[in-house]
């Protein structure tokens, strides 16, 4: 393999540095790694594979000589950067939600349609965090038989909202635990001992558009548009990895043996099942790619009706670890 | 109206010192208020309008000369001292799980069925604290179309799990911003920047006893054995106030306009909505006996399908303040 030349646009951000760690642990040979920032926060330094590695302003320093882009900015920064990487003839790897709606742009959980990778023409989308767990602690159930409904409710992490709102978690709570009073800011209301049903801006329907980010993004990579998912998304004081809790029906009626088995055996998934409680939470997800699946239970509630607990790493799996993985899929099959 | 003997029994619980709060502050007159401790802490003293009183042994002291006993102790305390109270001649108004599935004893939210607790034989019991937060915020909707199907999470506080349970968090938030190591006692794993999808002990079909509740509760309460109840229950790191996440299907389809109406106007329900990110959250319902109610909308997925979010306190209409308005039901229509 030739010598792989990565940028990474956002390199000093929650994810960005998550990218370079995961980069920096992978088996993979002759990386030459250009940190960038996004718009801000040029001039650090990153430590990468034993080099001391400063990390320059997009703007001025450009993409030339990356191969590949791997972004971990906001949409408006892809978007606006994106005319460079192509220029530059650099395949972009973007974990925004600039392009994840692009019908030209395959939007890749590998795992599930990596297939679809290969039809990129130059950018490639990451999928939202709790789409990628979600479907992730599904996917087995959904190739027994296709999804019609999930009623989902989440459970974030604080570090979704990148470092700041991490910040502000530990922040609120040492006020908090002192008796003082909290002015958040990052978030809408205190996240320290509250938990918080609002992500991102107001949609249609009474819906934010984090919330329509799993039934729109669930059907591009499933091909599926007969896909409904209803959403309720909460922050939770919790540091990294969310939680789901799912909802769902199939077509076909499944015996649980068959679902238990199709969770386990699906890559990437582990079930998290065992004693009276045993039940995966953030903290036992944290730090690692796979994504945890417990509570399995049949809802009569609902026909053909299966509840399920989901828990991942939002910045590994739900974001970095899985566009490193689009980066394999490509790099091993060019 | 002559004289008051109430006894609380659990005096010194979370829910029992609510139970004297909520009488002290209330327009009750003449209360001759007897703490009495279930099984342990007799001996301390508590304060009730001026006089200092000492908490007594219920096992000693017995419950002569008590109207009405308000119970705050586990399900076991209160099978064990029921033949007393009833014997002593006075009502008992039960907090716990042990008499709310029994046919003999109304299960009563006021607002909802408050005409079950005259059919009362001696024992009146109060639903289970996510019960009531719930079938508060849909009653309204419910009287407009029967609801079939409900898929419920929640997000409950760690005061659900009594004083113990608000200690352990407080005690491992410190331990975790030091960086200490944590070893959770009251729940199943760290509740300090975590949550944990599993409340109270196995039941049939992988779900906990926790959460069948709401279905076996509600059919009682709402006099309706069609209604079906999916619920996750999950514990959270707030110290108190729950919330729940519904997604609901109503009989018939109901607008959104009349269902905002019949919210905003069902006794002790209060409608959250405004700009853009207004969404009530367990720190606004913390102290307050209202259900609070936010993030109305369809829900597309299902058919006649309706998402909300609600927020109670479950130490004040989850369980104090809902015992004192059988109380007062009683006593004013005596």
């Amino acid at each position: 393999m030739k010598d792989l030349h990565i940028a990474v646009l956002g390199a000093t951000g929650a994810v960005g540095q998550e990218m370079i760690r995961i980069l920096e642990e992978s088996d993979i040979p002759g990386i030459d790694l250009i940190p960038l920032a996004g718009s801000s926060r040029p001039g650090r330094r990153i430590s990468f594979r034993g080099s001391s590695l400063l990390v320059q302003s997009a703007e001025e320093q450009g993409f030339a000589g990356a191969n590949y882009v791997l972004g971990a900015t906001d949409a408006e920064v892809s978007h606006a950067l994106a005319p460079a990487i192509r220029e530059a003839g650099a395949v972009f790897i973007d974990n925004s939600s600039a392009f994840r709606m692009d019908a030209s742009v395959p939007l890749v959980i590998p795992e599930i349609n990596g297939e679809d990778a290969f039809r990129h023409q130059g950018i490639l989308a990451n999928p939202n965090c709790s789409t990628i767990i979600t479907l992730m602690a599904v996917a087995g159930i959904y190739r027994l038989s296709p999804i019609r409904t999930m009623v989902v409710s989440t459970y974030q992490a604080v570090s979704g909202a990148g470092s700041a709102g991490l910040r502000e978690l530990e922040k609120e709570l040492r006020q908090t635990l002192g008796g003082e009073t909290i002015t958040p800011s990052v978030f809408p209301a205190p996240i320290a001992m509250n938990v918080i049903p609002w992500i991102g801006s107001a949609a249609e329907g009474g819906y934010t558009d984090e919330e329509l980010k799993m039934q729109r993004e669930g059907r591009r990579i499933l091909h599926d548009e007969a896909l409904c998912v209803s959403c309720t998304c909460v922050r939770v004081p919790v540091a990294r990895s969310h939680a789901i809790s799912v909802t769902l029906q199939t077509e076909e009626k499944l015996s649980l043996e068959n679902v238990r088995h199709a969770i386990d055996s699906f890559p990437g998934c582990r079930l998290w099942e065992g004693n009276e409680g045993a039940c995966p939470t953030p903290l036992d997800a944290a730090g690692q790619d796979a994504v945890l699946v417990g509570r399995l239970r049949e809802t009569p509630a609902l026909e053909n009706g299966l509840s399920l607990w989901c828990c991942g790493d939002q910045l590994r799996k739900g974001a970095a670890a899985n566009a490193v993985q689009i980066l394999r899929l490509l790099t091993e099959n060019s």
